[in-house]
This record gives C-alpha cells, sequence and structure tokens, in this order.
C-alpha cells in the first residue's frame, strides 16, 4: 500500500487559508517529500506521519513557493531526534540553493546531501524507484514518477517440486537470491513474471507534452498544476508555463492515469471546485486537491 | 496614534495554531516590521493592513524563527506591487544572511538595502525613532524600541505677538524653521517644551539585565518573550539564554512600563494563559500575547 497525502494545494505565495503545493508520499513506514515551500513544515505536522521516517525531499525546481520552507524543515527535522542523512534531490542548481538557505540552519544534528539529478535519470529511495522528466518552465524542473513494483505471484506448487525448504521461501519471495546447503535458489524460477505495482506521478510548474504523456503513463494517480480552472486562461497560462484545468485532464487522459488530482492552484483561483467540470469533461476521474487531501493506493489484484 | 499588532506569538517553530513571533508597529500610515520567520506574510496578510506601506524590516537576530520568512515576504511585497527601497536592519551578520536567503528571491523589483547597526545607536524611519540594545544571546541580538516623538504646545498667543502670519502656525507646530517675506521663524519659539511621546519596545531571545530595564523604561508597551511559564522552568530558561513570565514582568516593572505583553512562547507551553498570574502577580497589567493581537496607543493629555 502506497499512501499519498497533498499537503498543500496553492501556487506562488501561502494564503491564510491554503498551504504552497508539496506531496508527502508513504511506503512501509518510509516517506518520501516533494517539494518544501514556506508553511510545509506546518502540512508535515497536521499530516500527522511525523517527521523522523522522511528519506528524501525531491525538488521540482528551485522557485521560493517550491523551497523556501527548505531552512524551517531541516531544523524542525533536526529537533525531532533525526541524526540520519537526509537526500535533497532536485535538478541542477539545486546545490547552491541548498548552501544559501542553510545559512540559518548550521549545525544540524544530521547530514544533507544535495544530489542534483541528470534528465531523465532513475534512482531508487527505499523501496521506491523515483523518476524525472524535465519540464519546459522558466528554470530547471522536473516532474517526478514514484512507481513501487511489486513481484511476480510466487508458485509454492514449483518451489515445492524444486525441493526448496519452505523456510526460504519468504526470502525468495522478496526477490533474495539464496545460497543454502551448498545450493543456489534463485527467486525467477519461483516468481511468475512481474505484476503491476504502484504509480504516483507529480508535476507542477509546466506546460503539458508529448513527453510528459509519455512519462505519466498509467499511473494510479496523476498528481498536476492547473494554475487556473477557465478554459478561457490558456493564454495567461501559456505565457506564464503553467497549464489549466482542462490540460491538466488532457494528460491524465492521454496518459492513461486512473485519477487525477489538481493542485498548484494560482492565488487569484478562489473556489477551484467551481471549475471541475472543465477537468471532468475531458477526464471524468479529476478531483480538485485541497490541503492534506489523503488516499491509499493498493496493488491491484 | 502608534497602532501595534503582534503578528505571532510562537518561539522556536511555526505551529499550525500559532505563528512564530514578529511585531508590526503602524504609524501615519508607514509600517515598520520587527522580525520575520517562516510564515510571516501570511501574518501580515491576515493583520489587514496592506504590505505596501512597510519601510523597513528589523531583525533582532539571525536564528530561522526570526527571519526564515524573508524571501517569500520579499517576493509577496514585490507581487504588491512595490518599487521603493526597503531597509532591513539589524546586528551584525544580516547582510551575509540575506545574501544567502535571497538566492531564492532574485530579481525583485526594489533594492533591498541591508544595514548591520552598531550597538546602541539610533536612526531615524519615517517618523520613528528606532534604538537598539545588544542582548544577552547565543547570537548577536538586539532588543528595539520605537519612539514617536511629540512636540511641544503650540503657543498661540505668542505665535501673534510675535506677528506670525496665521498660515505658517501648521509648519512651525510640525517643527519646520520657516523663511517668510525676509524674516526666519523657528518653531521652538512658539513651541512648549517637548511632551511625552510613544514608545513600544520589544525583546526576544534575551535574558533580562539591568541594562535592559534601563533601555525599556517608560514604555507604553513592552512586548518582552516569555518561553516559559512557570517559575520552576527558570534553569531551562537560563540555559537556553530566554526568561520565563515573571522575569519579563520584572523588567516591565523595574523599567516603569505601562503594559506588558508577553511572546515567543516554547512550543511545550500549550496554553500560555494557565501562567499569567505568574507575570500579573509581579506587574499587574501583564497580558499574554496571542496571534494577530493589535492595540492603538494615543499621545497621553
Amino acid at each position: 500500500m502506497v499512501e499519498v497525502c497533498l499537503l498543500g494545494c496553492g501556487g506562488m505565495m501561502p494564503l491564510p487559508h491554503r498551504r504552497l503545493a508539496a506531496l508527502l508520499i508513504r511506503y512501509k513506514g518510509r516517506m518520501i517529500l516533494i517539494d518544501c515551500g514556506e508553511g510545509t513544515q506546518l502540512s508535515v505536522r497536521q499530516a500527522g506521519w511525523g517527521f523522523k521516517a522522511i528519506d528524501a525531499v525531491l525538488f521540482t525546481h528551485c522557485h521560493a513557493d517550491h523551497i523556501a520552507g527548505l531552512p524551517g524543515f531541516l531544523l524542525t527535522l533536526g529537533n525531532a531526534g533525526r541524526t540520519e542523512p537526509l537526500k535533497l534531490v532536485g535538478p541542477k542548481g539545486l546545490a547552491d540553493v541548498v548552501r544559501g538557505l542553510c545559512v540559518i540552519a548550521p549545525n544540524l544534528p544530521f547530514d544533507v546531501q544535495a544530489l542534483e539529478l541528470s534528465e531523465e535519470t532513475s534512482i531508487q529511495i527505499g523501496g521506491v524507484i523515483v523518476e524525472n522528466l524535465p519540464m519546459t518552465h522558466t528554470v530547471p524542473c522536473f516532474a517526478y514518477s514514484l512507481y513501487v513494483p511489486r513481484s511476480g505471484r510466487f508458485d509454492a506448487e514449483r518451489a515445492r517440486l524444486l525441493g526448496i525448504p519452505v523456510s526460504l521461501w519468504h526470502r525468495l519471495q522478496h526477490g533474495e537470491t539464496i545460497t543454502h546447503a551448498g545450493k543456489t535458489y534463485r527467486p525467477e524460477s519461483v516468481l511468475g513474471p512481474q505484476r503491476r505495482g504502484i504509480k504516483i506521478t507529480y508535476c507542477t510548474d509546466a506546460r503539458p507534452s508529448r513527453k510528459l504523456m509519455l512519462f505519466c503513463g498509467g499511473s494510479d494517480l496523476l498528481v498536476c498544476e492547473g494554475l487556473y480552472g477557465e478554459n478561457e486562461k490558456l493564454s495567461d497560462a501559456i505565457e506564464k508555463k503553467h497549464m489549466i484545468f482542462s490540460e491538466a485532464a488532457q494528460v491524465a487522459k492521454e496518459s492513461g492515469s486512473r485519477e487525477l488530482w489538481l493542485t498548484h492552484y494560482s492565488p487569484s483561483l478562489k473556489v477551484p471546485e467551481e471549475y471541475i467540470h472543465e477537468a471532468a469533461s475531458v477526464f471524468p476521474n479529476s478531483f480538485c486537491g485541497y490541503d492534506l487531501k489523503t488516499a491509499a493506493f493498493r496493488f491491484s489484484e
């Protein structure tokens, strides 16, 4: 099961009733945070999942509304007793920004590793495969997909036929190669073909593109920006290198995603729900994101 | 009239129900902000006095809970249409910190001037005289007093005797020296002795001292930290270089201040009002500060 909490749904600046856009993903008790604008530490606190199990923060880009909360977040993480290193992951330029912001977060009780990713690479954080795609924005910017793979079905009959002791089955099921009593057992000999995992994709501060649709392909959940609701604001969105609701819905539809949450609303968009039909008429399973919207995604049977 | 809004009353880290300590002062339509922790821009927005008329931000010191909100605040100020320069005022080290944080606030539509004050100096911002006193904290730290002077009473009889045209009285009342029809008129010739002005003093992240009591002397309002409420936490407060409620009250009493607002509470202090008696038993006119507590101070007759 992968749990997702949309920590905030605001773009550009925090508002009293709307936190800045950020996403928290939890799998097997460990967490990955995406973006950390001013006030994100408060959203993390309100999500109630704690701070200590966050292994990495992925940054879409280094605009203030996505990273200004970093020093406060790091200090609070230190206060929560963290001592293990923390990965900060993002596009080119991240290390300089982290260095600048950390002028007010010296002497942390843990190491901070700023990792600038090449474009379209894949890294593993805990059991999650993180991939990125460069976006068309005013500064280097990534969309991220987080994929939790699922191994093939365990073939107990075959395991018995191969004479594998039952005490080793669990480890083979988890993909381990085992040498026992002079024999080597490989997981592929007792596991069926890989099954569909769980894919969460996060995309803000971007224009839609064919590449983005391919990148989002088959997401269980696509969390995508919709700076404006009205179709009439398309030219504003293009100028600012953002998307409107119906464009996000088009990405969800074309990518074969299962569910869409809109986020990163302009402060001028007071009631996003008033425009949800602009998305739903393109992709029915569209929902307006809101602060602390939470859902759990299970492997499909 | 001087208006004061306590933007937040929290110390160390922002909490969902408690913003970080900061103070906004308004006089004749212009404003001075003291401190700008993460989320202070939201408090400014909620205070409802707008952003554009803020002429300066005074920083008590450069700990994150007092300055991390600066880049977001500057960007929002730019969005509000500011083009006049903004003064950032604080102790030694401020300029480096501002430089670091502004890595995510480039290309502002106004100039930012970081001014590191010498100890115990006096500067004027609009009609307000700002003085500072170095505090005993873990980094260079200032208490600030903001004083609005009040000129002496205008002596109309004397002005008539001196033959000053009535059309010039208003300017003389405001302290202007005027040359008119070959004659020079000085305000001191028609104004009585200076009258009591309005003094607001702000002090956080400090231990009490005799010097601090002198500095706060005769404040109309003393806004002073009380990290902990209970007298039993005195040794914790000493170790962390902070104050408890009764110490703040002692400062208010010894300085002859008229009113005390406690602020900068520890996150561990859930209900400050439970301990207000610790302050009020020392200085009766003690009040617990809370987010957006607002008051107006008028010249006394």
